[in-house]
């Protein structure tokens, strides 16, 4: 570390001979661990040849020599380029250099070192059941096309603006799941019961509801002046949904302080579901 | 390995304190590298209390007790229950083990034990672009809202079904990326050049194609009787998309054996887009 640079403010590269989307994932969730810390990721995917590993080597030693040492994640498939990667003045932590070799000998196999595409749009099934998913998130998005209800494996039920459509395509795209979302209108708070084209799908159902600050905040930015985004009907709204839920035994979840991806992982959980793609 | 089993085929345990997904996508990512392995993905997010480390632990052994050794990839924030799982029959692979205590070292810090959470909605400035993103990928899908583009980082082009809708929305919710996608249709075969629509947007373009033998298949189950489905006019789509890409300058991209996440990062690659979202 040089002199007067802040040991807390750091570079992160994330380097991959393919996509970096695992090395990626991992820096995030390994890095998240630590607070206070001041981030700045730099992402180097498909870096598959000797001449490119130089240039990240360079790189990485550029922003060691002027700023707090950098942390290097890394995926690579070839351990040769894995291996010219670690002779850098940064800390590299080569994601499969310990795992790689434990799994070829627990299986008895080598690996293969052929980079990449694990599931291509060439795997018809698993594309086709993903792309279905997305169209059928897509079709019954907002409460349309309930008419499709009897194929959902899940139907989201929430206020308006608590993260269902981001949650269905998601769940869709992640895990090949059919999800549709239906919003609870303000309309509909006479009702006492559920709406009535959810009665039949009572076992598939699944709502989410957030702080009424945090939707006001959403509702405002969406639209400023409607009494849509008002905090007290945020707060009725909210309240409104919350107690439809407890009544109907609906299992349900705060999405204030929770990510998508936990989101998605929680329900698919709480509802046993079973994703259909691997 | 008891006798009689089956070495090739395993179990894949996915155990995590929290929402699984790193180890999950870890998992697969590794695994995809030997070929002829075939797998059963057991997952068992939100373990994070002694008990439900020994339930898994008891499972794992009842696995390894009558099948091929099952592979365990494990996150766990707190290492006493990732200590606690190691002591189980199948090969378990801590993905933090390793890495965690040499990040902390390395930023002298010592890592928070809460679980989880690391971009919740509470985060409201990244979970609002991320839903700026995915509501502008819906609003802008299939040649829709063509008055919004002067926003987009990024328009997608290419013939019905190649993928661009799914590529978007992936797009808008991995990266926070403004995703918009226009379908190329045989209606305007006759044109030598570009929909004027997408003519002021030719440095946000991207093109996307198929093998047309893959692209009949989709087409086919789509509408299965329709001449759109022909494998004719399959090849014919393609081909004249392919020309206008190479005719007009516009970087394109093969998607038939590539995943949605390669599509998505050689784009944001190709067309030199940075994340908005981390």
């Amino acid at each position: 570390m040089v002199d007067g640079s802040d040991a807390t403010q750091r570079v992160i590269f994330i380097v991959s001979d393919h996509t970096a989307v695992t090395a990626e994932a991992f820096a995030h969730s390994l890095i998240s661990q630590f607070d206070g810390v001041d981030t700045m990721y730099t992402r180097r995917p498909f870096i598959d040849t000797e001449e490119k590993v130089d240039a990240v080597v360079d790189e990485i030693d550029g922003v060691a020599a002027s700023k707090a040492r950098p942390i290097v994640f890394s995926t690579f498939n070839d351990p040769a380029l894995q291996s010219q990667l670690q002779d850098t003045d940064g800390l590299v932590i080569g994601l499969y250099n310990e795992s790689l070799p434990q799994v070829a000998a627990e299986l008895g196999l080598e690996p293969s070192k052929r980079v990449g595409s694990y599931h291509g749009i060439g795997d018809a099934t698993r594309y086709q059941l993903r792309l279905d998913a997305v169209d059928f998130a897509l079709m019954t998005d907002d409460g349309l096309g309930t008419d499709h209800y009897h194929r959902a494996d899940l139907v989201l039920i929430g206020a308006s603006r608590v993260g269902k459509t981001p949650s269905c395509l998601y769940i869709s795209m992640q895990y090949g799941i059919l999800a549709a979302n239906y919003p609870l209108v303000r309309e509909d708070h006479n009702e006492l019961g559920l709406p009535k084209t959810l009665e039949p799908f009572h076992d598939r159902l699944y709502g989410l509801t957030i702080e009424p600050r945090q939707l006001h905040a959403i509702r405002r930015q969406r639209r400023p002046d409607s009494p849509y985004s008002d905090y007290e009907v945020c707060k009725s709204d909210v309240a409104w949904a919350e107690r439809l839920f407890t009544s109907r035994g609906i299992p349900y979840l705060d999405t204030t302080s929770r990510s998508i991806e936990e989101i998605a992982a929680t329900i698919m959980d709480e509802r046993g579901l079973t994703r259909r793609i691997d």
